[in-house]
């Protein structure tokens, strides 16, 4: 265990405010879970197999903690959920600032249950610190799609880095699978490299976009675009009609500018309009009809193993730099290689080996 | 200096076969150089200063070897070159395959030697395994520039790693500098992660593209195009024209959509022939006015201490990834660890912390 908690301080997973459960009553499958209690991770495991969303809300709980011995608990119910979990089809919705993210999500979200399916919508924000308000703002935002007895939303995991945030709301993927969502979507912010961590524990990918050829469309950031399975263009209705369409024609020149993606998937760009319910219903149809081609080319489960190895050495990378970084020698002797580094005095190369000495011989 | 022996078996650089010195009788300016002997690093860097090519070509060998007193040698050498580096101005030219890259720097080369400047062409290859016959390929492809006598052609340091042939060619870069050349132009090949290394290198960055609208600008690696100062659709002549001037339009649309710089230069498109000379002159004058306007502003000087502090960091996180990937424990665990992660029995975390437990214990 010493080795967990040394990763987790290398990591800079600070202690957060452990989150009250998002606890829905009517989901309760029976009275012996109402009160909090200790339970074992079989009896966890137990309540997340039956549906139980408070056991479920609990058990988030305790992976989103730092403490140590909630640090156990939660890898012993992850390590027994794990075999049940992976039936799900998991969707990423990103966008630009002003795209409307949170409405879209409620339309969607509101036209995915409709189908009978059950929804987690779970949310990657690096620099969050949810409160008890934050997480009501997430439900107001949300007010029709946060009281449907089949849809589950939970905000971001508290601050942290955003390996650890990765790392955990990819456990409570784990987790919503066990307990029976089989649709889960994974929001992100729109701000740095959440977007790289979302695609990489997503089936599809979905960029909302908003009209506007000009200034509007500058918010993408650097790589964004190659990753989308589909580019939605939100709040296309009424005025905002005409733009919409100019921004759909160039994002679509756009997307032919890139190399084929690995799953022969041709993205598209198309508008929509949580407002008015259009294309909403189209945008669903054609995740399915993506899950159901590369399932049948089996680059869906082959994507995923890639997935989960790719993740495996994110993990190790973040932990090596961050164990060099935060390394007390190498943090004092930092400042001034870089000074010197400024003043051109020493070459990059060399200022590298003087610092690896250091952390080597520490 | 067993830390830096270590340091170069870590990051895989290979024994490579030392080039034959690229030497050009012309440029000698002394007689008492004609001899291969062994220099002092002193009498080096003297003839270096003094501009002695056969010199320059003896110590960029040394930097390319990978013996241990070459290395010691060379680093020497550069340390006592660095003050006199960093009076240029380092041009970076990417291109998609068929591009024209090689007659591009050819006739670009030319005019820029013409303009009364001292130019260096490197090149960096990280696939690259370059014998006696292709350094005579680099020369033949570049008919003229390499036997103007203001012109250097040396072709990319042999195989080895991305990060050891990009620090090798940083070195490179700093002895040309110190040799008199005022114009550095890095050529990468477009493929994988080259042009990441040549962007951390180079002050302007120039793309060049085909024309056809279609799948020739398929080529296009993920985020390339972010990194252009400037996009050159070379060929630009006969039948081509027309294509050229479709894809100058597409890309320019394109160009729109990514935020703006941090130096603030807003990049354009335009169409060239390497063949008739079109557009080579106006190329040149706008990488003069982005020196120009940047260093006006600061960046210029800025960014080239940004660039030597990322490439220190980088060279770490290359020490501390093969580091860990070479060491013997790791090796013989991966295939194993990597094999539960495709059947789904464990998280990739738990993965992680496994592999970098026998890494730390080891």
């Amino acid at each position: 265990m010493k080795k967990e908690k040394e990763y987790n301080s290398a990591l800079k997973i600070q202690e957060g405010v452990s989150q009250p459960p998002n606890v829905n009553p009517d989901m309760l499958s029976s009275s012996r879970w109402k009160k909090r209690k200790r339970y074992t991770p079989d009896e966890f495991t137990e309540g997340i197999l039956a549906g139980n969303m408070t056991i479920l809300s609990q058990a988030i709980t305790l992976v989103e903690s730092s403490l140590a011995e909630h640090y156990e608990m939660a890898q012993a119910i992850i390590g027994k959920c794990l075999p049940h979990s992976s039936h799900s089809l998991r969707i990423g919705i990103t966008g630009v600032p002003g795209a409307g993210k949170s409405t879209f999500i409620e339309t969607f979200g509101l036209h995915i249950v409709g189908e009978g399916r059950k929804l987690a919508v779970l949310a990657i924000d690096p620099s969050s610190e949810h409160t008890g308000g934050s997480i009501l703002g997430d439900k107001t935002r949300m007010e029709q799609l946060s009281i449907h007895p089949n849809a589950f939303i939970r905000p971001s995991p508290s601050a942290g880095t955003l390996g650890g945030v990765a790392r955990k709301t990819r456990e409570i993927i784990i987790l919503c699978e066990a307990a029976g969502f089989d649709t889960i979507i994974v929001e992100t912010v729109g701000v740095g490299q959440s977007e790289t961590a979302v695609h990489s524990m997503v089936d599809f990918f979905l960029l909302l976009m908003l009209g506007g050829a000009g200034d509007e469309l500058q918010g993408i950031k650097r790589g964004i675009l190659e990753m989308a399975d589909l580019i939605a263009i939100n709040k296309a209705d009424g005025s905002n009609k005409l733009n919409a369409d100019a921004a759909k024609t160039l994002l679509g020149n756009t997307l032919r500018l890139f190399p084929p993606k690995p799953s022969e998937w041709i993205p598209s760009v198309m508008t929509c309009s949580a407002l008015t319910d259009k294309g909403i219903e189209e945008i669903f149809r054609i995740v399915i009809s993506y899950v159901n081609i590369t399932r049948q080319s089996g680059y869906f489960e082959e994507h995923r193993k890639k997935q989960a190895v790719v993740r495996m050495h994110n993990t190790i990378i973040d932990y090596l730099k961050s164990s060099f970084y935060n390394k007390e020698e190498v943090k004092a002797m930092l400042p001034g290689i870089e000074r010197q580094l400024y003043d051109g005095t020493i070459t990059s190369y060399n200022a590298a080996l003087i610092l690896l000495d250091k952390y080597l011989k520490g």
